[in-house]
């Protein structure tokens, strides 16, 4: 039925691509598929679905498998439902600034595409040279932009959406403003995959400014580098990344990656800030007033990215952080997110909690955003500390999160992973509810089974 | 019973409250409720709304009264809550550039308060001395500024709503980057009151630009102010409002408010574009180069105001607009809604489709946004053509919105009065899916019945 539907060569079953498919980038863990398929349209998308729905197969849709809350991860087997062969950029469109594009289209080839006609599609998550436009959608990925620009939600319109009974829909509009029915596009954005198959995205862009400035600041209290985060935005100044990182954070990424960066004794984390737009004298007022700032935070010498190569090996090393701690050891990565201001009680707590639980973590992340990755390092843990105690240690970590306002993740999903602290974040009501919206899209609960609450 | 839940001074019976709550600024319609209650917290809208579900009593949420879609209209008589005394501002968090507010504020009181700490709020309705917050996010409310600073969707973190069944759930968490589970937040923003009441809200809040400047542009042909439209952000120039006037509305609004307009012969419309930011110096360049393109478009002189006063009259008149059209006569307001740069043959498709019916038009709007309010006027119409005719060059305006990539309401959201129109904005499947969320949330279906689709 599969290869009547797709075309035999996309419909794959040897042990190669079933073990490709049965990972992301979470973690260290497998799941087999039972089959690979590659459609080639929604509407190839729309038969596999209703003969899945039909016969109660779970389909676990994939894009790029980039993702670190195992949203692709098929739990329960069944299909994997790959977009990759949807990579078509169909139309920018520099009239309206929008564009429209395939889910298979990977975010750093849309981000040029867009360039190309001076305009600018900011979500720029760390993995934006491999993963896809879909996923970015359907986890509603960040990335260091966000601080000013906003999350890949902000930036879509309308999208195409196979429903697992097989109904194509539009969710929206092309429109900036939209006051028409229930926001289906907002619903569909961060619903990881288990409500429906996006086919299509319609996003608004905007114009490309032309200057940035960057600077990188080395703390001698990382507390006190993350206290002088909010104080930035509180003088009236948005910067377009404003990133977090321990010492141990670039230690490792200069292990990983060919990039230096001076590390005097003393320096406990650095903070990575970026100005952007029109006007390059502007932006230098912004960085000096932005110098005048850190100076009352126990900062060391700013130092100014002088060159678009040392901006770009900076930028860089931030985007290698994940990587370099990957190679590091085994981890577990928590994506934090508090009010911005509440980030130095996080950071604190996260410390205190790895005493208690006795494990060690490095932390890095959008602090702009209030969004910290905190990364729990596995090196010499027993099997038995890294499968009890530090999940126990991760829960407190959550329960601070909430209680300071935020929640547990702010751009990676709950997929599979996080799922079993949900309820950190969650009351049974509201659990309800989403199960509720689940039934209406999924009766039969074939699309991403075992995410978020199932 | 409600009595006890509100207090007796606060369940409304008599004449003159029913009347008073009978109608909202939509059109002339009026449909008086057989109780108003005006409940003091959560708590009591939780036990009226237990109460109501257990009786199958209809509820229809209410602000201020101001919406122009008729959401608040009780069309099925029963109670209707309103949000009057949940009107608190409970915190302004300027360390985190957050606010928390009950439904019942006004938006002006609101933006005020957090001006004077430096803080802003863009979203600016026309209605925005009398409209509350809660309102604001039922409609999903826009206004001028929504151009460059997005609606009022893109402010809100968080809110409490109380479900049908008496329940109280916050809807996501006070943090900027969220993919913890369904978007529930956005969900409820411009749900219209059917899915939940908003009792508390957390906004997102940004520095507030210290300069602008606002220029007033005629041009002698309505087409090609329109045209300009999108060339300006074509050029790289996102302005702080982008508004359209067709010469008749100018007209009206000089006979309803003391402002003055030079009014040419041959002038047919004119744009308000106003620019903000930090550094005057690159408004005044920003403001050049916007004269530069403008020149291109068949334009007059460009009329900068000059001092504070100035601008506030300007802006006084384009808030003016609908008092004025409805000052002159019966009328029907279309929120139609295209991408930005269609707007040319959505006007253009608006005068045709009214000579065809026999009717006139007076439009203005959000052009930045492609959000065009049309103005039906019944001046001399006869009663029925004012009941046949014009519903069917309504339904032709719609088809076209929807045909340019558009939908049936930008800003004012669907109520009662646009209902009929909605197969024209939706698939079956998709008003289905809406009418499955619905159902989730309201089995009963006694929030605000007779709204959007039901």
């Amino acid at each position: 039925m599969f290869r009547k539907i797709c075309g035999v060569p996309h419909v794959l079953t040897d042990q190669e691509s079933l073990s490709d498919h049965s990972h992301d980038y979470t973690e260290d863990l497998r799941f087999p598929p039972e089959v690979v398929l590659k459609p080639g349209s929604a509407k190839e998308i729309s038969s596999i679905l209703k003969y899945c729905n039909e016969k109660k197969i779970p389909v676990t849709p994939r894009g790029a498998g980039t993702g670190l809350s195992g949203g692709a991860l098929p739990v329960f087997a069944g299909v994997v439902l790959s977009t990759v062969r949807l990579n078509r950029i169909i139309r920018i469109d520099e009239r309206n600034l929008q564009a429209v594009a395939e889910p298979g289209v990977i975010n750093q080839e849309f981000q040029d595409a867009v360039i190309e006609k001076g305009l600018f599609y900011p979500p720029d998550p760390a993995s934006r040279g491999s993963c896809f436009l879909g996923g970015n959608l359907a986890e509603c990925a960040g990335g260091p932009r966000a601080v000013k620009y906003g999350v890949t939600k902000d930036y879509v319109l309308n999208c195409e959406v196979v429903l697992p009974n097989g109904e194509i829909i539009w969710t929206g509009a092309n429109v900036l403003k939209n006051s028409t029915g229930y926001n289906l596009t907002q619903l569909i954005i961060g619903s990881e995959g288990t409500l429906g198959v996006i086919t299509k995205i319609v996003f608004r862009l905007i114009p490309l400014p032309t200057e940035n400035l960057l600077m990188l600041v080395p703390f001698f209290d990382a507390r006190k580098a993350c206290e002088a985060v909010s104080a930035i935005f509180r003088a009236g100044i948005t910067p377009s990344g404003l990133e977090f990182m321990e010492r141990e954070c670039i230690e490792y990424v200069m292990k990983y990656v060919d990039v230096k960066i001076p590390l005097k004794e003393g320096i406990k984390a650095h903070l990575l800030i970026e100005v952007d737009g029109n006007d390059r004298d502007v932006l230098m007022k912004e960085c000096e007033k932005i110098s005048d700032i850190l100076q009352n935070f126990d900062c060391d010498e700013v130092l100014f990215a002088d060159t678009a190569q040392r901006k770009a090996e900076l930028w860089k090393a931030r985007r290698a952080a994940g990587e370099a701690v990957k190679s590091h050891s085994i981890y577990k990565e928590e994506d934090t997110v508090v009010p911005r201001a509440e980030l130095p009680v996080l950071l604190e707590g996260v410390k205190q909690i790895g005493k208690k639980y006795g494990f060690k973590s490095v932390c890095y992340g959008h602090a702009g955003d209030g969004n910290l990755h905190v990364n729990i390092i596995r090196e010499n843990l027993s099997e038995e500390d890294w499968n009890e105690k530090v999940p126990r240690g991760i829960r407190e970590i959550f329960e601070l999160c909430v209680k300071l306002g935020g929640t547990i993740s702010g751009e990676h999903g709950i997929g599979f992973v996080q799922k079993k602290y949900l309820d950190i974040a969650f009351t049974p009501v509201q659990i309800d509810v989403m199960k509720g919206i689940k039934k209406v899209f999924d009766p039969n609960g074939i699309l991403n089974p075992g995410k978020i609450f199932s």
